[in-house]
């Protein structure tokens, strides 16, 4: 792409140890990659009508018509490849062209977007007046059944799956700057991963990329971020199918409401080869019994021994 | 508050060393402390009048009247308190209160803020086509002249930031899951400090928390934050009248392109005693002739010895 990442001239600062009041301060200018951010209008309209923006983001340039279509699907807006008739990179208003607007016509018959009227502003699916109508508004929109997914995960594999993301960052090796997605497989093959300044949109990335491939519903599989474990992430692995979400970072209270209510599996502090689980522990192979969930309850401890079918080698 | 933190059950795992192919997995199942998130709408318009949605936000519940602020203060909403006429937690349409709402009616003959009937969403400056454009909406809504604020900061105080700022973070000890925003002085001392499950919300409660102080702009001071610096943050550093703004982490083309236009410094990767100037290193002691900016140029080193007027005890 060329523009996922650009140069720039930094000082490189090192204040040295502290020695008798005296401070060595060394510094060294040069040159530097940093990661690109740029915006990303989304518009969205019927075909043969003048299409509204509908969205904005600021996000890492690259595989944006994925980004857009993943955004749509995990807002409700679209519901499969087949509702979109066309996505393109645009000129919008601009000469020369930025290619930072996406134009997707609907396909016939697919209702545009509904943008209220009275609030004078595109209502996502958080909406604003509690946890639990926003949490109301995801299961109305969403598509598929995660709860129903059988999958289940060995926890070596969960514990492998940190330094598979890593090694395949290539991105921020040169920047450090960048979140990264990965879909992995239930045995911890990467099938997708996608980098990006914000997590929300490399979640989009691989959405958009599994929609375009007639993937979705994503059952099976087990999407892994940089990161935190926002609510805005778990609506997007359930509106994506996807049964299992791992977090580098820890998740709120709403992440793991959401998750209780939808079914889903939620992996916080996934670090070399500890983790913790906060909803869905039965996908965890030895971790079936495990009560956890919106309530807290006293401490307990169990062992589980055994080979397992995901141990690492 | 008791609404900044949760308890849930969660289920701590821990994989142990593969030995021989055998995998011994821990498991302690037991209450944990996570960090909330709650919705947040802001309203506003003209006093008397019924006031609509500007602005969802999902953020960790406490100072909602200082994000309110900071965020129409960062938006070019308001100016300043003056603007206010009452800011107030209100039911909205919930039956009981969820404190999720924050109404906001402006002082008179401040204009409610422009939605663009077109567009149909409120327009942010991130607005959409390119990044200068981007960096355009910002310049024309910025209230202060950040690049002539003359003050001056000490290597030795900007690598003492970091650890300051972890010390004062409460929530973040007990759930390991928030960021956080402090502001300091030039000498290094914390004036302000706010957690929230997102940076942008952080430095919104910091910077209404000014607004309410009658302290704007806040010339002479710096602004660190945990995680990365985007352009979002770099412009609301510029609303306020920051000079300085650091991260934790890296900066994107776009922040260092938006601290080059403004006159900010822009400070990126502050850990330990080491950080990188990406813009205005005239305001770094020592570093008043490094060529830092938007481009690349060719490698050069210098070292400056002194005990400074910021060494560290």
């Amino acid at each position: 792409m060329g523009r996922v990442t650009q140069r720039r001239t930094i000082a490189r600062v090192d204040v040295g140890p502290a020695a008798a009041g005296e401070v060595r301060v060394e510094v060294k200018v040069g040159p530097d990659t940093l990661v690109a951010e740029e915006p990303l209008e989304i518009r969205v309209g019927v075909a043969g009508a003048p299409r509204p923006p509908l969205a904005v983001t600021m996000r890492t340039p690259g595989d944006d018509l994925d980004l857009a279509i993943g955004f749509l699907l995990t807002e409700g807006i679209i519901r499969s490849a087949g509702d979109v008739r066309t996505a393109q990179l645009c000129a919008g208003d601009q000469e020369p062209n930025t290619y930072n607007v996406v134009d997707v016509a609907l396909a016939a018959g697919v209702p545009a977007p509904e943008v209220d009227p009275a609030r004078n502003f595109y209502t996502t699916s958080s909406c604003g007046v509690c946890g639990k109508a926003s949490i109301d508004a995801v299961r109305t929109r969403s598509l598929f059944d995660v709860g129903g997914d059988g999958v289940r995960v060995a926890p070596a594999v969960l514990a492998g799956m940190p330094d598979a993301l890593r090694e395949g960052q290539r991105a921020f090796r040169t920047t450090g700057g960048l979140h990264a997605a990965g879909l992995f497989t239930a045995g911890g093959e990467l099938v997708c991963l996608r980098e990006d300044v914000g997590r929300h949109n490399a979640v989009d990335k691989i959405v958009g990329w599994a929609v375009r491939q007639g993937r979705l519903p994503l059952a099976g599989h087990v999407l892994m971020v940089s990161g935190r474990a926002s609510f805005e992430l778990c609506q997007k692995a359930w509106m994506a199918g996807i049964p299992v979400l791992a977090a580098v970072s820890a998740p709120s209270t709403l992440a793991v409401d959401l998750a209780a209510e939808a079914g889903l599996t939620l992996v916080g502090f996934l670090r070399g080869r500890t983790f913790n689980v906060y909803a869905g522990a039965q996908r965890v192979v030895g971790l079936e019994q495990a009560p956890v969930g919106p309530v807290a309850r006293s401490a307990g401890a169990t062992a589980v021994t055994g080979p397992g079918p995901g141990s690492r080698p």
